[in-house]
């Protein structure tokens, strides 16, 4: 039997995977039901909202893992409907859902996890997305992987996928990601939807500890808007079909490298963005303050406004770590945009405003601040924030 | 000597207060230079800034107060620099500012309050604004607080001035207020820069406590944008010249009435904003909990996009308060939108899209969210979020 060659980026490019992504007719729009299947039951692992609102899927995602022990095999998702605020119903539907693709795949109900994403409150039409589900087995693929990241998509303006190929003393494996989202997002909360891949073999109690770590690393510093969703999720799938048994802290570092791609990919695309904004906290006392004063100065509107308008100004994003919490000395405070000093410690310093408004004009931004009170340091992103944004959330049903 | 009669409104409507506003050259196109004088040494207190990045003439008004042991005389505000991040030389212009105005009106220097507001980070032309005292001295008059509360205006797109009138056993007094702020708003960090003034006679202890408690029930409950200023502050003189002295539960329930109606009026002007919004939380079992889910409603993008929509969106009402760190019963929400409700325990209620539209359109917009769990219940305010938010600050340097 011939294989195809696998894809170079996405969920299906390591082995043992195949996904589809086709119409169920939630949405009008564009594909809405994306499926993926592992050849064989793959550990499996997965963070969710911390939002108490917590959508059908969520609820019936996190008792899935329970009950399999971190084990899965199956994810399906649609979007157009996030099957949240829909109570008894919902639940119903969601249930439904898991137990005809079981029986369709004839898999135990508790290896399959859903998803939705979408507009929160409405009944999802549960009876389209089943009607579908052998339509979108019989298209699994092993290039299937892209339309599976076009069809969980909502407002996001491109498809987002990402891959890492790893050489370890065992042998080499790959990890591949998709993600949606752009906005309703931020830190602390888990994130958007995220679905990852990998055919190294990974235990399932190893698979949650690292992927937990590699969260707070990457989606967890990540800001569109402050609003946190109903549907939240991330999991990843390792089913071992590589052979190769990860060596763990390779295994962590690759993940963390694939989620903060992710991360940024999502930042990048959030609703109405222009601009990617990097916040980089150096000089700090430990990790929790640099962290906290980059999630300030990333949530700031009036920062992502300023670099929006190509404004240098360093003033706001001063005011927004003075506001963090954190006990820094104002007079210490080093800014510099995209290597530039703009203001140092004492107030003092002199730059060109032509320059510096050159500097917050590129496509990507990042915005360094020293506490000048020790070394730790920590990273976030967010993205500029527009009229854009308020077309898309004062016109579009989330 | 006839007296002219006493304005119906705004920081001279108190009697024994004399103010202006005139322009000192740092804004080119309006006035730029309030102040205010008591004919006689007031009791004052001052809340500011919780930020850590405070201007110099927070700290200087701060020093003052403490210095004085809550008497003043004066205030001088100017509006067009907020003379923060201006270091040293920011410190002295400030207290050259205060130096030269006592010296003018022949007062201890600890007996004047100096705000400024504007843009952060230059250095605040002094010179211009001392060169001009002299002449705001000379048009100080009874009817001037409606000039002084058009200088210190900046992206306001409207005066705003308060009165009280109390009728106590006592007699008749009278409270004033001026404010001026409509973007870098955010609870629990003062507030924006504002004013009352009270022919009332009131200890300077007392009007310390009522004036924390009063904020804590207006200002504190106000976002506009998420981000704090540098240069906050609500200061009150209590002259005395009603020879009323005042009853102190009266007192404060005037004062805080004044700051509520002047809270209000900031959210109302918010940067870009077409709608008021009034975020009411009942059924909390406590006020902590109905004012972390209030504050966090309040403070959503996506509630705030919704509305300037006409989007009667309530997910977005229940994913807020999801997420405000309260131990709430997702089933047990009910929304209300103008007195419609939109959402019942269970996710259940029934409503007509067109007429709850209708509701979300109108100038004014009250969002009632019962928690169904108590009887506590808080308030707060903001406003929409529109695209003229973003032409704000984008194009303006703060």
């Amino acid at each position: 039997m011939t294989e195809s060659p696998r894809p170079e980026t996405g969920i299906t490019a390591p082995a043992g995977f195949r996904a589809s992504g086709i119409r169920c007719g939630i949405r009008t729009d564009h594909s809405d039901l994306a499926l993926l299947v592992s050849e064989r039951e793959a550990s499996a692992a997965a963070v969710f909202t911390r939002n108490l609102v917590q959508a059908a899927p969520v609820v019936l995602s996190r008792q899935a893992l329970e009950s399999s022990g971190g084990r899965a095999q199956a994810i399906v998702v649609n979007s157009g409907n996030a099957n949240a605020c829909t109570g008894d119903a919902g639940d119903l539907a969601a249930r439904r859902t898991a137990l005809e693709l079981a029986e369709l795949l004839d898999l135990p109900v508790d290896r399959v996890l859903v998803a939705s994403t979408g507009v929160i409150g409405q009944q999802l039409p549960v009876d389209r997305l089943i009607d579908k589900l052998p339509r979108a087995i019989a298209e699994l693929s092993r290039e299937g992987g892209t339309r599976a990241a076009e069809a969980i998509l909502t407002t996001d303006t491109c498809r987002k996928e990402s891959v890492r190929r790893v050489e370890s003393p065992a042998g080499a494996y790959t990890l591949g990601g998709m993600v949606k989202g752009s906005g309703m997002i931020h830190p602390d909360m888990a994130t958007t939807l995220g679905f990852v891949t990998t055919d190294a073999v990974v235990p399932a109690d190893e698979l949650t500890t690292i992927l937990r770590r590699a969260t707070d690393r990457s989606f967890n510093r990540l800001t569109v808007d402050g609003d946190t969703s109903t549907n939240d999720m991330i999991a990843v799938l390792a089913n071992g079909a590589s052979g190769v048994t990860a060596e763990l802290a390779g295994f962590e570092e690759a993940l963390t490298e694939l989620l903060v791609e992710m991360a940024r990919a999502v930042a990048r695309d959030g609703e109405g963005a222009t601009r990617l904004i990097t916040v980089r906290v150096t000089g700090a006392a430990d990790e929790e303050d640099a962290l906290a004063v980059a999630r300030t100065v990333a949530g700031s509107l009036l920062v992502k406004t300023a670099v929006h308008g190509a404004d240098a100004n360093w003033g706001r994003i001063a005011a927004a770590a003075g506001r963090a919490g954190v006990a820094l000395q104002p007079e210490a405070l080093r800014v510099a945009i995209n290597g530039l000093e703009v203001l140092a410690p004492g107030y003092a310093s002199d730059f060109s405003e032509e320059e510096a408004a050159a500097r917050v004009a590129a496509d990507e931004v990042v915005l360094e601040v020293d506490l000048g009170a020790g070394d730790a340091e920590a990273t976030t992103w967010t993205c500029d924030l527009t009229a854009g944004y308020i077309d898309i959330n004062a016109t579009y049903r989330t």
